[in-house]
């Protein structure tokens, strides 16, 4: 089947927008979107952004050909043939302003902030949600995995279990950026150039009269790569004492075993009786890999019971998020042109949090010059000057206004960076590695409350004065409004 | 970015494997795998098959072209040369029995089985997993959507949160399989003729002076498509007063208004007040569409709160099964061609229900002539005479093996058909419409206390005694053979 290209990948109602606004003229008005997320996956203390490389090359594609046309035709709205026309010259003239990927974020600051055309602004609302929110999620949870075994080995092992295709490899380079080492997914070592690892199969032990055998076969054909799983009869009787018949085998023509995989069973117990068992036979460098429903919780716990293991193979509830497959990223309108000027618009909603921030703006990671250390986000009006200036600026609890401090002596960095201006990419999209990096320098700037797994410390993001007070006013205005 | 095709969408223990199998000679013998998973998700009583579709397709388009091969050759693993070679001339010649989409299955039963050469078998395990267990998944958790709202419009509405691209479309078709009507991703309306449906944005009314004006202007675009979002500033005092002054202004012009959608909110009282408020304005002809984080469990406390919604937008917890988001489909040999005939295999586990079921095994479902019903699963090996001649057979507990009954009277339907043989498509591959009418069919079959939402009935899979002595059998035979 030719699953084509992405371009409607979105929600009709997109589509249905970008319809009506050609009907009324009003297409090529010009609007601002933020996306961003109300609440933290995981309890976690913050998430790390992915997904922009995917947004990017998603926009940047994006065509309307006969196949898509011909569909549209077909649809019980009946659109008119000049708006199918319209399409047909579609290309994205809009700009786009984005954390990096790798980036640490918080909630309710803008991740992505795009100004466009509406025309333009609607179709990719439900991609960019789509690629941000799961990447944004997997990384997440990968940074956590990664606080509880910082030293250890991380690969991501999720295919099976991946919500399909395009789960597994955005996934796996989502993890990649958090940190992971490789992935078993070999579809995005080759698309991504993520390192690939992989061991063998219960079924290769099973195709062998016995396991001794099936182990030396394995060791015959990939001499250099041999990591043994040893559980498909029994590990400590039979799997770890084949095993290492044939890391002294290896040993004897002068090379090494890699390791053995644990893969079922009480992986603390069969680790350290299997690490005692290597070292007795003089196999001190193998490595013990374990696999098998793991996650941060679990990994956490094996350690605190001084569990043996070198490698950790995480899958399902890496690849899924299990704890919580979703994170609520939303994509808002913040402004719109209204006479040659950006006007701030407001959505409001009988829960508080759902009550958008007008207003194009920036956030800015505030970074005290004495410790190096990032002391809270500011969310401004773009180009306030006080905080662009480095000036004296007031943190502040808009719910409890006594809770202020000012603070001075800081950069304010700005997160939100140029990725397409005016349709044309602004920069060339960074390496993986170069995120990897980026990434690791990102944790270097909070302090170890902020990044704990369990009950981190609450990391501030504040509005700034005005953008407290433009937010108030708008809801002022629109329930004094009301019609009844 | 080129993503290619999916021949490498698998894990890199299988290429070892395939490696390892043409190093050793070994890679021509053929071996019998199975498709099952252990345990039902979210507590439901019959799981939902879906994925073979995407199955075959992706096994009909296996290939190994440059792009692979130059990738393997990158890898430390070093692949000999011939091995790239043999892979380069790679094709599926193996055979696939499979139960047909819609199917009712249920734990421990074969949902699909292979018989391969080696080379073969091994590469498909991952992709084919990754399908299964996701679409079954979605196909399960919509049916039990469907259970609570039977008659009903049911709305796929995930994109924006599903698990990356893929999940979105192959979630939505899973969704239409088990009975949802459209979907909101056009992409999946153009891939699979999938209907596709949606509604406005509270942008577009952000984008108008007042909300009135937005959806007059809404209305004149697409009159006879007219939903309106009614709660972007105030749902009773804003939004429903302003679409019913839409809703007789279409009247006015001989139109009528579809709906009005709730997307916040107590759901249940909002329904009723606006129902009521439709109602008295003569617009009872005008449907409510209801949406925000719905599940069968929500929907089904809202009926129970009379909440007057005839259309249900169901998002996030349907798209990512946010209860239980991986379906644990596993892969497993249970023969081996020894000496020119299959000889069963089995893998032994400290955990037993992670023991598998050795030997070529076909499942039949058990009809009872007198009531059209079915009785229970029965796996029997291939051509055991007596269930395909429709005799008497024992169904027993083979935990406590005095429950047991015999039965006769009765049709056994089996349920793995031919899909793939020796490479070539047996039978061309239903249409999603006949698809439907199928599992529409497969839910006719069951007492309804096997479908029901909580605590459904355990429906019965037997093992013949067959079956369950051959796997007995190899049990002793492994355990007694331990070599310490």
């Amino acid at each position: 089947m030719d699953e084509g290209g992405l371009t409607l990948h979105t929600d009709k109602y997109q589509i249905n927008m970008m319809y009506a606004h050609w009907v009324q003229g009003t297409l090529n008005e010009r609007a601002v979107f933020e996306i961003y997320f109300r609440k933290l996956p995981f309890g976690n203390g913050y998430a790390v952004c992915a997904g922009l490389d995917r947004i990017v090359r998603y926009i940047e594609a994006l065509r309307f050909g006969e196949r898509e046309l011909e569909y549209l035709r077909q649809q019980e709205e009946n659109y008119a043939p000049g708006f199918l026309e319209a399409l047909r010259s579609f290309r994205f003239t809009g700009s786009l302003h984005a954390m990096p990927e790798g980036t640490l974020a918080f909630p309710n600051e803008p991740l992505v902030r795009v100004e466009a055309r509406l025309f333009e602004a609607h179709l990719i609302e439900t991609a960019m949600l789509n690629f941000l929110n799961y990447q944004t999620l997997i990384a997440t949870k990968a940074s956590r995995i990664r606080q509880v075994a910082p030293n250890d080995l991380l690969l991501e092992f999720g295919t099976r279990r991946a919500q399909e295709a395009d789960a597994a490899v955005w996934g796996a380079r989502a993890a990649y950026v958090a940190g992971f080492h490789a992935t078993s997914n070999m579809r995005a070592g080759m698309l991504f150039g993520i390192p690939s690892k992989g061991t063998h199969a219960h079924a290769w032990v099973q195709a062998f009269g016995t396991e001794e055998e099936a182990f030396r076969k394995y060791a015959e054909a990939l001499p250099d790569q041999v990591t043994l799983l040893v559980d498909t009869y029994d590990t400590l009787r039979s799997g770890v004492p084949n095993a290492i018949r044939i890391g002294k085998m290896l040993e004897a023509s002068g090379k090494r075993m890699v390791g053995i995989r644990l893969d079922s069973g009480d992986l603390a117990y069969l680790s350290q009786r299997a690490r005692d068992m290597l070292d007795e036979a003089g196999l001190s460098y193998v490595k013990i890999t374990a696999s098998n429903d793991l996650d941060e919780h679990i990994i956490d716990n094996l350690k605190s019971q001084r569990a043996r293991i070198d490698v950790w193979g995480v899958g399902t509830k890496l690849i899924t998020a299990a704890d919580q497959p979703s994170l609520g990223g939303v994509y808002k309108m913040v402004a719109i042109s209204r006479n040659g000027a950006f006007e701030p618009v407001i959505k409001i909603s009988a829960n508080p949090e759902k009550v958008t921030t007008p207003g194009l703006k920036d956030v800015y990671r505030i970074i005290g010059r004495d410790t190096g250390k990032a002391e809270g986000d500011y969310i401004a009006l773009k180009d306030e000057a006080d905080i662009r200036e480095g000036r004296r600026i007031k943190l502040f609890d808009p719910v409890h206004p006594y809770i202020h401090k000012y603070i001075e002596r800081y950069d304010a960095v700005p997160l939100l960076k140029p990725v397409i201006v005016d349709g044309e990419l602004a920069v060339p999209l960074p390496s993986l590695e170069e995120i990897r990096a980026y990434h690791d320098a990102q944790l270097g700037q909070f302090w170890p409350q902020y990044l704990r797994k369990l009950n981190p410390e609450l990391y501030r993001v504040n509005l700034s004065e005005k953008a407290w007070k433009l937010k108030m006013d708008l809801i002022a205005e629109h329930t004094q409004n009301d019609p009844l």
